[in-house]
């Protein structure tokens, strides 16, 4: 049987920490990975521009021959994924679904809280897929914008005083709700979960999107899994190959010792 | 005799500053103005990414016969213009040369300071510009990562706790260096210039690039000027113009009352 790969794409390295998770769940997988650093962000971004991106994100991996594909990303997969999966004749796995079933089965108290991007909260993709299965679910929603900033910058210490001002900023109407389940909708997030726990306390369940797509994935019965053999990763960014292999073993959790590829915009066009 | 437009561009707003500049000091010419708003921002990525970009932005502007260009974008002017200025037939005008004269003219102690993005300052074009007029002035750079978030999410009242702490953070060693000319150098930082003076205190001069640039080319005689009739402003961006409008008026000074049109990356190419 033909190997095909899994590709996983982000704005930018957030989606790496998916890779992570595949890299662990199923390691005997092919990745091909690609991180549009030319134009991240996404999240400021208008949904259709970003719906514009993320086709052009799903052309160019599905010039790989994948047999799935995972938008680790928080943005494209709320405000595009809705608009688009359709169209493509091949599993695409977004992270709000998955992320949304893992809170419900969480909440004990059915109070919910959900933080991302400008462009994820607008597009209440998150709430609509708790309510479709948890209609009386109480639901916080609460955009972050100054979070990637923050993470692109490494200020991701819980000591970091900048860090720590805007937590209890953005989370302050979260504690007040007092949601037990808090949804970390953008790939960027798990990176200071623990400045977010500290804040919200032990008994709030942080939930990481991009590990529960992953699960998914990995349970997903009809996907065809390669049994044996190590997986391989290729990356493919769209600025420079050495500021990503500079940030990502942050996001992925390892150091990236395989080539970093550079694709210029015009050729996912 | 034909007349042209005068051509300005930016990775997204902070350019407006110049227009507003423009239009008050050279009010009969017409101006088409480019914010790249769908890869902003420029100043966290690699040089040859902001090289690139920048050709294109130039390319697009030139498609509209402009009798000179503005590089409004303390990144693109730092990184781009010095490699690739030469390659243009019309004058191009950068934000490094005409601040570093201001900066040199203002300074009584010889001590300057630059603040700019990351790609800005790790350029060094600012230091060269000024140490090419006053090789024994002492300089002091520091990137400041965050504060184009910050702007860009609105965060510019000198008493929000956030951005008064980032100022702090990022002007100690400014101050403690003891220097008496400011570079604001990035386009988005006039607009934060009240929380930055109030923390560098009055003695200090602020140099704003734009303002500076705009300056240059009023006194520029090569140019042949618009002698009457009013000025027209036509703007282009590459993200969704609604958000264009919904921001501008912080940069420009007065609301976006013309069309706002959107051009795709594909475009300008």
């Amino acid at each position: 049987m033909k190997r095909q790969p899994i590709g996983v794409f982000d704005s930018g390295l957030g989606g790496l920490t998916a890779v992570r998770e595949l890299e662990r769940l199923m390691p005997n997988e092919d990745i091909i990975y690609f991180g549009d650093t030319g134009r991240v962000p996404y999240g400021t971004r208008a949904p259709d521009t970003i719906v514009r991106y993320t086709r052009q994100d799903i052309h160019f991996l599905r010039g790989f021959d994948v047999k799935a594909l995972v938008v680790a990303c928080g943005t494209a997969s709320s405000v595009a994924l809705p608009r688009i999966a359709g169209d493509y004749d091949l599993p695409i796995l977004g992270v709000v679904s998955a992320a949304a079933s893992a809170a419900v089965a969480q909440t004990k108290n059915g109070k919910i809280g959900i933080l991302g991007t400008a462009a994820t909260i607008g597009s209440g993709a998150f709430s609509r897929a708790i309510e479709a299965e948890f209609p009386s679910a109480k639901l916080t929603s609460i955009p972050c914008p100054l979070f990637v900033p923050l993470v692109e910058n490494g200020r991701i210490s819980p000591s970091d005083p900048v860090l720590r001002l805007v937590v209890e900023e953005y989370l302050t109407p979260m504690k007040e709700a007092g949601v037990d389940t808090l949804i970390l909708g953008c790939t960027h997030y798990p990176i200071i979960a623990e400045a977010i726990g500290e804040f919200m306390g032990d008994q709030v369940s942080l939930i990481n999107p991009a590990r529960e797509a992953i699960l998914t994935l990995h349970h997903l019965s009809s996907l065809p899994k390669n049994q044996d053999g190590s997986g391989s990763c290729r990356f493919f960014v769209s600025d420079d190959p050495a500021l990503f292999s500079k940030n990502a073993s942050l996001f992925l959790g390892r150091e990236v010792s395989e080539a970093v590829e550079q694709i210029t915009l015009e050729e996912i066009g």
